[in-house]
């Protein structure tokens, strides 16, 4: 038995076996092949077994993650049945005389080259395509059986190096247990995925694919960040009762399920839930979120080759604001660029893209697609509590051009004679160091804040959260961010409006008594934390975490911010 | 007659023929060769033009800007003379019968992808010397001129896409008066190259390198940010008044270089200089700078192969402290990583580099070249006035750790017998917005504080200062930078100690009022602002200034700034 020591990412514990999600060998020898009809027929019957293959899995994602997530596949399908590609690759084997091996991978290569060369987003991930259809029809010729996370039949502890958006559209939620990478932190891709499906994570281990074979036996502890490796009966035995415990804990918190969130000295907040799709409401429901307090719309722009129509738009937040039956739902305008691409926008690549070209910067000078996701955000108004934001807002002038189209907008659909609801609340994202510092000016003309904390405290630290080498610095507890959140809470209070947040911090254990004592009104989080977090607020005095807030704001150190949270809430 | 309008990146206006510096057309056409012995000789013929083209620019180099810079060109000659590469192509031309052209540029773009294809920085530079090589040679094939801006021989405007900076290692100081770029803002580094060098300079014109022809009668109005081309006589005689009277300005100015920086009312400040050679110590004494308020060490570092000794850097340190006769030196410790690489370190390739793992986070991490540094700062120490500061601070713990380092090393020369100064003030850049927010606590700490506006602006306003399409963010006026250089000073006077400031921003005309009224105590610029900033306070009240500091900071928008300072100081 050995043991790894990691990055908590998502609560709980999960003990299975060990599916190695990595590379696998498809090298091979150039040959001269003298049978060159044989070998098309080799090379044809490859394609034939990739095409059932693609098909089986394809059909697997609609049915299991929607038509949205299986477009991968149609997309890998359409590859493999291109004659553009398969033409050359026949013609190779007949006039060159080389095996099926070579022939696929010379041609695919000169394409992939190719697209890579060009200076467009989207032909790259045509390239990325040729390469995953290449690999697929290279292990058939090979006889080497591929890794297929949505063939996988029994319950498994996925182990990779990293889990990639188009990995994890293609786990199979029902046998996928638990989840441990060698890289990312806790905001991550992987661990943000592991939170919405509940499973336990461990990320960030550094050497889970050196240490763990497939089939070995392992436990993932999601509370304490820890990986067991083949251990003893007696830890496996250990860790069942822990498991068991922990769903008895589960179980408590769900009797809180349609309780309000009110502290022990009787101050009530707002718990709401970060979605990125309408599937995500069940969780929200289940979970006793007493709202949405971030919809990430950008999820309706992304996995597909062009914009969302309008119509298409209106109908994903009809379908929010009337599954939330009235309670509120913050919808914050398309956050693109970044870290988050759409290849079909063609943005030009940027030395440092999380200081760059996205959001509403991007929004204000591409206005069209703007104007088309504020059209259908202000029909759909009427279904529910609609509540609008703007992310990465920096300067009062960019929130004011932004509202000024969204003004127009609306006059625009008056004049047409559609409905539109009385009052529709407009509130920024606070995550630009800026915007806090000026918070009181900004409170006398937006209805409220929320603040983003995955990007202030990046932005506050100047140290990228997605950067190993500078993830030390990426300190939620850091004086300097808690000032900015006291600064954005009291600004709002002055002007009589409310401040939520709805970063990964909101969720936070050691943050909310801090939170709490600093007046925070919403509390916006992984529909999965929402159950813990009641249980703990019901727990808290108000009075005495304002007493601890007016403490660590003094402070010097992360360290001592954390030591004294400890101490009151211990 | 025409106009561009771009970025005034340096004062003063400039009469003068265009020079385009832009990539020409070296194209070809493979063809077959019969007489491949006199293709040989034609190959060998041009590589032998190339060599002693290369030598007379290197030579020049060495003269006009010492031999660090002349080094890239030593670099070309051992390409150029390499028989590993001159070998191929000879071979080349013999088997295969082909055009010297085709021959030299086939086996250049082998061994160009090959290196690009190395993870490794400094094999990357070598293809560039590759490539920059293979150009010369060929234009020798094709009989046509190279640009070769440093054989520049009479007065001409620098007419480029951008200028490098080995573009402008090359220049010749003598010829070149005034530059125009289509890209780079006011921090670019040909704005900073064109204040150094005392031309003027309109930068981010977008096309003035296609509105522009070589040979054209070009003005660069450096004060207004205005490029004339073509001008009628009347307008080119109105611009030669504007230029003198402007000299004429100058001159006035010329006569405070021994006066000390008094405002009307009687308050000093001290205007000091950022320097990154000892070379520039002749700049900041003929200007009248009363000490070195950033000593940029990160120069020692660059253009070379290898770290410098600690040897080297002594003789750097103790040549500025003792060019500056007593007067206040500021040494930055290295502040490498983010858009400066050391190619000899191979540092990952990061996302977002500006905020990764630099200046500090690396010293921290890579010690022996940090102690290595300040070993030598500390021995240079007696030779006048060292003060030393860490660049990228972010939390008390990197201070505290970075001064734990310098105390280990001080006792260690201390216990080798070395002399070291009495009293080393150390302080910290605050140029990471966490550090403005905590400046009470670290105040209690530090002796000093340098507020570094170049990277608190882009981190405050989360955009990139590099980034075209963000450029409208960075808001040096906006309230909330003001907020933060106010925390800054104030904390810094609560316990006693000074504030200054080293960005930009210290020698920006629109800054320096509202400057002053905050208090600030020293303002460190380009060495050619000092004159003019000092007769711009001496015409100011500081207690005028003071209320005008108030009144901004309560200000919504960077528009209301900049007309509050107009209105006071008209």
């Amino acid at each position: 038995m050995s043991f790894l020591h990691g990055i908590a990412a998502s609560n709980g514990i999960a003990i299975a076996k060990a599916y190695r999600h990595v590379d696998q060998d498809l090298s091979f020898e150039k040959k001269t092949i003298d049978h060159t009809d044989a070998e098309v027929e080799r090379f044809n019957a490859a394609v034939k077994k990739a095409n059932s293959e693609l098909e089986a899995i394809r059909d697997r994602a609609k049915v299991d993650l929607g038509a949205d997530k299986a477009a991968i596949f149609e997309a890998h399908l359409l590859v493999l049945n291109d004659p553009e590609l398969t033409g050359p690759i026949i013609d190779k084997i007949y006039t060159e005389k080389v095996n099926a091996e070579s022939a696929l991978s010379e041609t695919a290569d000169m394409f992939i080259m190719m697209f890579e060369q060009m200076d467009n987003e989207y032909m790259r991930e045509r390239a990325a395509d040729i390469r995953d259809v290449t690999k697929r029809v290279l292990s058939h010729l090979l006889g080497v059986q591929m890794m297929n996370p949505g063939m996988i039949c029994e319950e498994v502890i996925m182990v990779a190096e990293d889990l990639t958006p188009s990995d994890t559209a293609q786990l199979n939620r029902q046998f996928v247990k638990g989840f441990t990478t060698n890289i990312g932190g806790r905001t991550s891709h992987s661990a943000i995925m592991a939170r919405s499906m509940e499973i336990p994570a461990v990320v960030g281990t550094k050497t889970a694919t050196e240490e763990i074979n497939h089939g070995d036996l392992v436990v993932v502890d999601g509370l304490k960040g820890e990986v067991h490796i083949n251990p003893t009966t007696e830890v496996v035995e250990q860790f069942r009762k822990m498991a068991e415990k922990y769903e008895i804990q589960k179980a408590e918190w769900a009797k809180l399920v349609n309780e309000k969130t009110v502290s022990a000295d009787g101050h009530h907040v707002e718990l709401a839930a970060n979605i990125g799709t309408p599937n995500d409401l069940t969780g929200v429901m289940t979970n006793g979120g007493e709202g949405v307090g971030l919809y990430r719309t950008e999820f309706l722009y992304m996995g597909r080759d062009q914009l969302p129509t309008e119509e298409e738009q209106f109908e994903a937040y009809k379908a929010v604001l009337e599954g939330m039956n009235g309670k509120p739902v913050v919808v914050r305008t398309l956050d693109i660029g970044g870290d988050k691409e759409l290849p079909y926008l063609d943005l030009p690549k940027e030395m440092n893209p999380f200081l760059g070209f996205r959001a509403i910067r991007l929004c204000l000078e591409e206005q069209d697609i703007f104007r088309t996701q504020l059209r259908a955000l202000l029909r759909a108004s009427i279904y529910g509590n609609l509540k609008i934001m703007f992310p990465m807002i920096a300067t009062l002038d960019e929130f004011r051009s932004a509202k000024a189209i969204l003004e127009e907008e609306k006059q625009k659909l008056v004049s047409e004679g559609l409905q539109i609801a009385q009052k529709i609340e407009l509130g920024i994202m606070v995550e630009i160091p800026s915007t806090a510092i000026l918070a009181d000016q900004f409170a006398k003309e937006v209805d409220f804040f929320s603040i983003g904390t995955n990007d202030l405290i990046q932005y506050t630290m100047a140290a990228d959260r997605m950067n190993q080498r500078v993830a030390y610095l990426y300190q939620p507890y850091s004086p300097s961010i808690l000032r900015l959140v006291k600064m954005v809470i009291d600004a709002a209070h002055a002007e009589g409006k409310w401040a939520g947040m709805c970063g990964e911090m909101a969720g936070d254990e050691t943050a909310i008594p801090i939170l709490l004592g600093l007046g925070l009104d919403e509390f916006s989080m992984s529909a999965t934390s929402i159950l813990k977090a009641r249980s703990l607020i019901c727990n808290l005095k108000k009075s005495d975490m304002e007493k601890l807030a007016e403490e660590v704001l003094t402070m010097q150190t992360t360290s001592q911010v954390i030591e004294a949270v400890k101490y009151t809430t211990k």
